[in-house]
C-alpha cells in the first residue's frame, strides 16, 4: 500500500495502534504536541541517535525489522551506560517514496519489539517525507537514582578497567555482509554463506543492550566509577574516559575478550584481529571502571572481564602486547564525518 | 574549513564550546552517553521534530542561521502548546559533504540564539555524515506543573475558541520566497523584491513561539481547556481538537485574524485569502479553548482573538462565512507524506 493513500495521520494511526505501557512514569503518550512524563524520585536521562541510509545501514542486507530493533537498542545502550534504565522513546522518521506502508510497519515492528523486550514506552515522534533515503532519529528518556548517573569523567588512578561480552564481532559481521553483497553482484537468487558465522551476522544486524550487566552490577552492589558504551571501538571509548577523567590507562592484549568466530573471520580476511577488537565499532558492550579492591567481586561476574587499569595521566594510554611492548592507543573508530564515498546505484559498494 | 579536517569530535567541540546554562533542571549537558536532568516537582514534556532539506526547507532562500533558529523554535512551540516551559534540547544533525565547518557553525549560531532568547539549554545530540541533504532532528524537553499539561482532548461544548496573533502570513511568505526564487532564475546578482512584505518573509524564515501568550494566560489565571500550536493550518488543528475531544465547532470567517500584508499578497497572487489563513501552515500561533464565562477576561488580552466556539459533536465542524453560510472544515494542511516532486538540480522548483 502506498503511504500517500492513507497520509501521514493514517500512517501514524497504524504504527501506534494498541501501544502498550510499561512504565508508571509515562503519563501521556502519542497524540499530542508533546508526551507527558513524571519523574519525582529520580534523575532523568536523555540521549539521541540519528541513523541515515547509506551511512549507518545498507538495506541490501539489513532487514527493516532488524533496523528498527537496532535503532531503538543503540539508544537503550546509552541509557544503560549511564547506569540508568530506559523508559520512553520518540521516533523521528524521514521516508522516501520507494517505501510502502508495509515497509514502515516492518520497521516499527522492530522498534516495538525492542520496546517490549526492554520495557520501554514509545511516546511520540514525527513522520515526514524524504527526498533521499530513509532517516531514523530516536531519542530515549531514562531514569537513574538521584545523583547516581555514571559519567565518563570520574575514573581514578588504579581503578580496574572492565568490559562486558566480547569485541570485534559486529565489525567482522559487517565485513562478512559486505563480502557476500559484493559476491552476490545483485543476483536475487544468490545464497550468502553464513554457516559457522551466525554470531557475527547477529552482532551486526541485531545487537543487544547490556541490561543484564547493569542488573548484575546492581545485584553485587558495584557502582562503577565511570562507564561508557562501546559504539566506536574500545580504543576510542577508553580515550574518552581517560581524557575526560584526566588519567592514563593500560590494557592488556591477551585480556581483550574475542569470540572464536571473530578470530576465524579475521584469519579468513587476513585482517589483524586485535585491531578489529580495539577499533571495530558497534559492539554496544559496556566499558567501565571499578575501584581496585573490587577485583574479586567483579571478576566473578559472568560476562565481565578485567582488561587493564587506570594510571596517572603522565603515563598516557597504551595497550600492552603479549610480548610486553606498549602501543599507544589511537581512536580509529568509525568516522561518519569523513568525506563520503559515492554510492554506486548498482549497489556494488566495495568493502573498506 | 572542511569538516573532515577536524572530524566529528572536533566539530562537536567547536559547536558546543561555552554553552550557557539557564535551567536548574539541567544537571549534566553535552559530553556523555546521555544528558542528566532533574524534575522532582513537575511533569516532564518531550517533543521531537525532523526537518529535511528539500522537504521542509530550501537553502536557496533560507539562511542557515535562520534555519537553526526555526528548528529550535518550532519545538519550543510544541512545549508551550502543552502549557509548559521548554528547558532542554538535543540536536541530531546529518551533514552532507558540501557543508563546511562555517556552515554548520552558522546553523548552530541560530540554534544557540533561540536557546538564549527562550532560556533553553542545549544538552546533547548526534552529528553524522549524510549522503543526501541536510537533516535536522530536534528533541525538546520541558516542564509543566504536575497534572497541568494541556491536551487536545479536553475541549467542551460551549467553550470559546481563541487564537493568538494572525494567520496565513508564513504561508504567504513562502509563496513570495518561491516567486522571487523563480524570478531570480539562479542569477546570483538578482535582488528579490520584499519591500512592504517584510513581515511575511520574517514569519516564514524566523517564526517565534508564543511564550508571551502562555505568560499572559498565567498572569490572568486562565487555564485553557485544550490547546495546540498551529503548524499545519487552523482547519487541521481545529479538527484535531474536535476529533479528540469528541465535539463540533463553529468559527467565524470575519473573526479570523489576518495581517494587512497577508491580504495584499493574496490579492497579488490571486489566491483566496481565507483559504490561506485557514490552511496555510507554519504560523506557530496558539489555538486554545476556554470556558464561556471567561469571554471578557480573554478578549481583553493583547494578541488573543475569540474566533468561535465548541459545539456538540453532531453539529460537525464548520466555518461560518460573512453571509452566514456554513462551510465544513477540511484538513488541507501541509502533507509532507504526499509523493515528492523530483528536485530540479537547477533549483527551479515551481511554486505549488
Amino acid at each position: 500500500m502506498e503511504i500517500s493513500e492513507i497520509g501521514e495521520f493514517g500512517l501514524i494511526d497504524r504504527l501506534t495502534k494498541n501501544l502498550p505501557k510499561f512504565n508508571e512514569s509515562t503519563l501521556k503518550s502519542v497524540g499530542d504536541d508533546a508526551a507527558v512524563m513524571s519523574y519525582p524520585e529520580s534523575d532523568v536521562l536523555v540521549t539521541t541517535d540519528m541513523l541515515l541510509e547509506g551511512v549507518h545501514f545498507d538495506l541490501t542486507y539489513m532487514p527493516l525489522k532488524h533496523l528498527g530493533y537496532k535503532s531503538a537498542v543503540v539508544n537503550f545502550s546509552d541509557i544503560y551506560a549511564m547506569g540508568g534504565t530506559p523508559r520512553q522513546i520518540t521516533v523521528g522518521l524521514g521516508i522516501s517514496a520507494r517505501f510502502s506502508v508495509e515497509h514502515i510497519e516492518a520497521l516499527f515492528a522492530g522498534i516495538r519489539l525492542a520496546c517490549e523486550i526492554y520495557g520501554v514506552d514509545l511516546v511520540g515522534g514525527d513522520t515526514t517525507g524524504s527526498h533521499s533515503g530513509l532517516v531514523i532519529s530516536v531519542t530515549c528518556i531514562g531514569d537513574v537514582a538521584k545523583g547516581q548517573a555514571i559519567g565518563r569523567d570520574t575514573a581514578r588512578d588504579t581503578d580496574l578497567i572492565c568490559v562486558s561480552g566480547d569485541l570485534g564481532a559486529a565489525y567482522m559481521g559487517l565485513q562478512l555482509l559486505e563480502r557476500e553483497k559484493v559476491a552476490s553482484a545483485g543476483d536475487k537468487n544468490f545464497v550468502p554463506r553464513f554457516e559457522g558465522k551466525e554470531y557475527l551476522v547477529e552482532r551486526q544486524l541485531k545487537p543487544e543492550a547490556r541490561r543484564d550487566i547493569i542488573e548484575a552490577l546492581r545485584k553485587h552492589d558495584i557502582h562503577p566509577t565511570s562507564m561508557i558504551d562501546i559504539s566506536d571501538g574500545l580504543s576510542s571509548e577508553l580515550l574518552h574516559i581517560c581524557k575526560m577523567s584526566n588519567t592514563g590507562c593500560r590494557v592488556y592484549e591477551d585480556r581483550i575478550p574475542i569470540d572464536y568466530q571473530t578470530a576465524v573471520m579475521a584469519e579468513e580476511l587476513n585482517m589483524n584481529l586485535v585491531t578489529a577488537a580495539m577499533n571495530g565499532g558497534e559492539d554496544y558492550e559496556l566499558l567501565f571502571t571499578v575501584p581496585l579492591h573490587m577485583h574479586d567481586t567483579v571478576s566473578k561476574i559472568d560476562g565481565i572481564k578485567v582488561i587493564g587499569h587506570i594510571t596517572k595521566p603522565e603515563l598516557g594510554c597504551a595497550m600492552v602486547t603479549r610480548d610486553g611492548t606498549e602501543i599507544p592507543l589511537r581512536a580509529q573508530g568509525f568516522n561518519h564525518m569523513a568525506p563520503v564515498e559515492e554510492i554506486d546505484p548498482e549497489g556494488g559498494k566495495s568493502a573498506d
